[in-house]
């Protein structure tokens, strides 16, 4: 299979992705991006046993002085202490502003490794290598890095764009069946936002995916990469048409926080989020019953939840007001006008809210 | 008196830089700023109970929602524990991505402030309400936040700049005699980087100007500032030309390092540490002796030291090689080619940048 290559266009700040099977290899794709020659690669204990050493090593025969920081895996870890892990790391090692950080791993790794990549001596430059459908798809592409407040996910962060982003096919090979589902969940987001042919075309592969067919796996790759590149070139920091891409977030995130960080996957907790957002928008009489059922079906085919664990309606509308989308204190989401075609909007009062949550929950 | 207004030209980043007297009481110039009228004011437990009660007032009076965080004072505070207690009152009081940070304080307030409004949600607004002579001068000035890691001064950071600059004479008038001492360190430095008339202003002022004089002090701030604007204009990234403006400032900071975090005071170090650069300059054959004894005059004239403490010469080379400005692994330094006429450079030896040092320290 070719690696297929896409560009994210912001100017001083565009960066390619490469798309492909076999990219951990290619030197060829990674050296040119690595100017002083020293690189700082994070990875955590699950992803570094398989992937590390051989890159590591590549890199070395070409050249390369190249350092390690492996960190605990899991969502709990996108923490302070876990960044200042790699900060201790880098400053032992004496790191430049001109080493390069490479993020090896899903979109934990990204995201607390963009971080700090944008606040080691005010910006390093940084490299995505994602290992996980959802990071290949969605995390890895865009500058959004974070870590999470006890009192909120992702609220410590920045926007800061990678050098390259390298999403090799052949990690999926490796990722847990339940991870390669909540990845579907990202994928799907895009048909639903702003693309129906591609839904249609998700639709008819979701088997195919499911059994990791590497050619519509890149295909899926490739597209959504595609939809994130183009909105996130037209609104880097995300002040309009990219609130888009929280489609499911705000309901996903009160799931998320409400059952505690990692209890159901971030692409779990967006795919129910998701139905919650079509019902309300069948609520507010923007899309029918057919609308809302395919929505349902898409992720109900690709193995993920289509409702919410109960935590009480009122602790949900709470755990919403925390979100970021939060503006004068009124509730923004993304709903539906039509499928593949999302809309940011504060129409629907609590009142409906609180019964779209009502009726796609379910007990735990 | 009156106001005087600056602009830091950064594009959509553009912002004003006011200064004068009573501009703490002026609403006018602070509510344009306030999109939301939502404000945290951050300060500490020594400027607080001077000026953060009033301002607090204006801005209530004015519909502001405020809120406040008063923090310990010290340099041992602009570390990550006192920067979480600004995330967590941000969280605590549910403040929003529109909510504006408000730095009430010295360069501490204002870099710990700073890095806390890049990160909160990955950028929220913020103003600076600069209250010593350093912090008007510089570090309020140009968005370089940061805070301080146990291996290294200003490690972690951002450039991140504000909505505006509020630069009150009026507080320095309780400011501690050391402190505006250690201010005009700062001052001094424009003059020898890139402005030999400036330089000859200041040497005539130095007098009226420890004597806090106001008219000398504004004017003192106002060219400071159009330095810096200026500078920070054609370079924000510090890629170039702002890395003139650390003048003395790897050598000081090996001072402060070496002492421990606030034994000298930033301005102190700064002024050894360019008494160095110019012994340094003038070992490269660069200067003239009638240089270097005019650089250690001013810095005598203002009160400040001009020999740096004798930490081994080997210990100087040691935390100078920890220093942002070390690239590739050898030291770059900022050095006078004449006076007004700074250069970066890494033309200097270990022996001869060892020799400078040696030459300069003399027993605490
Ligand atoms: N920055 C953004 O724009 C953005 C967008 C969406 C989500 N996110 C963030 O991404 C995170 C979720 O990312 P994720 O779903 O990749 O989770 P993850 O990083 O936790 O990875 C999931 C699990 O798979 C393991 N893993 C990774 N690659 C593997 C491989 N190739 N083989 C075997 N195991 C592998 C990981 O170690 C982990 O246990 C959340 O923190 C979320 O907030 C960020
Ligand atoms: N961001 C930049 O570009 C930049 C540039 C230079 C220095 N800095 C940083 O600035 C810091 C030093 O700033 P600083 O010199 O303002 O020190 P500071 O903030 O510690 O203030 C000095 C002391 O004066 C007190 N104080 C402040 N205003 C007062 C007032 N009006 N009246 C009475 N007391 C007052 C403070 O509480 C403190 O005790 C350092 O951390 C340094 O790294 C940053």
């Amino acid at each position: 299979m070719t690696q297929q290559t896409l560009q994210v266009a912001l100017g001083d700040r565009s960066y390619p992705i490469h798309i492909g099977s076999g990219l951990l290899q290619r030197a060829d794709l990674i050296l040119p991006h690595l100017g002083r020659k020293k690189a700082v690669i994070v990875s955590n204990e699950t992803v570094a046993p398989l992937y590390l050493e051989p890159l590591a090593a590549l890199l070395r025969a070409n050249g390369v002085a190249v350092s390690q920081v492996v960190l605990p895996d899991g969502e709990e870890f996108k923490d302070w202490p876990t960044l200042n892990r790699i900060f201790d790391a880098l400053l032992e090692s004496r790191a430049e502003r001109s080493t390069t950080l490479i993020a090896l791993g899903g979109g934990v790794i990204g995201d607390t490794t963009g971080f700090a990549a944008a606040c080691y001596q005010r910006g390093m430059p940084f490299i995505q290598v994602p290992t996980t459908l959802l990071s290949q798809v969605d995390s890895s592409v865009g500058g959004k890095t974070a870590i999470n407040h006890p009192l909120g996910k992702n609220m410590i962060g920045a926007f800061y764009q990678p050098k390259l982003v390298l999403a090799d096919i052949d990690t999926l090979d490796t990722l847990p069946e339940r991870e390669l589902k909540a990845g579907l969940a990202e994928v799907i987001k895009y048909g639903l936002i702003r693309d129906p042919q591609f839904l249609g075309w998700i639709e008819s592969s979701l088997p195919g995916l499911l059994a990791r067919d590497k050619v519509l796996l890149a295909e899926a790759v490739y597209r959504s990469c595609a939809h994130k590149a183009e909105v996130v070139a037209r609104d880097e920091r995300e002040t309009g048409e990219r609130a888009l891409l929280n489609l499911g977030h705000t309901f996903g995130h009160a799931i998320e926080t409400g059952l505690g960080y990692g209890v159901w996957l971030h692409g779990e907790a967006v795919a129910a989020g998701t139905v919650m957002a079509a019902e309300l928008s069948a609520r507010l009489g923007w899309i029918g019953p057919a609308e809302v059922a395919r929505v349902e079906s898409v992720f109900r085919l690709a193995g993920l939840p289509v409702s919410g664990p109960d935590l009480g309606v009122e602790h949900y509308l709470e755990l919403m007001r925390h979100d970021k989308k939060v503006e004068a204190g009124k509730l923004r989401l993304v709903l539906f006008r039509g499928i593949g075609d999302a809309v940011v909007s504060d129409a629907a009062s609590d009142e409906q809210i609180a019964a779209a949550i009502a009726a796609r929950v379910s007990a735990a």
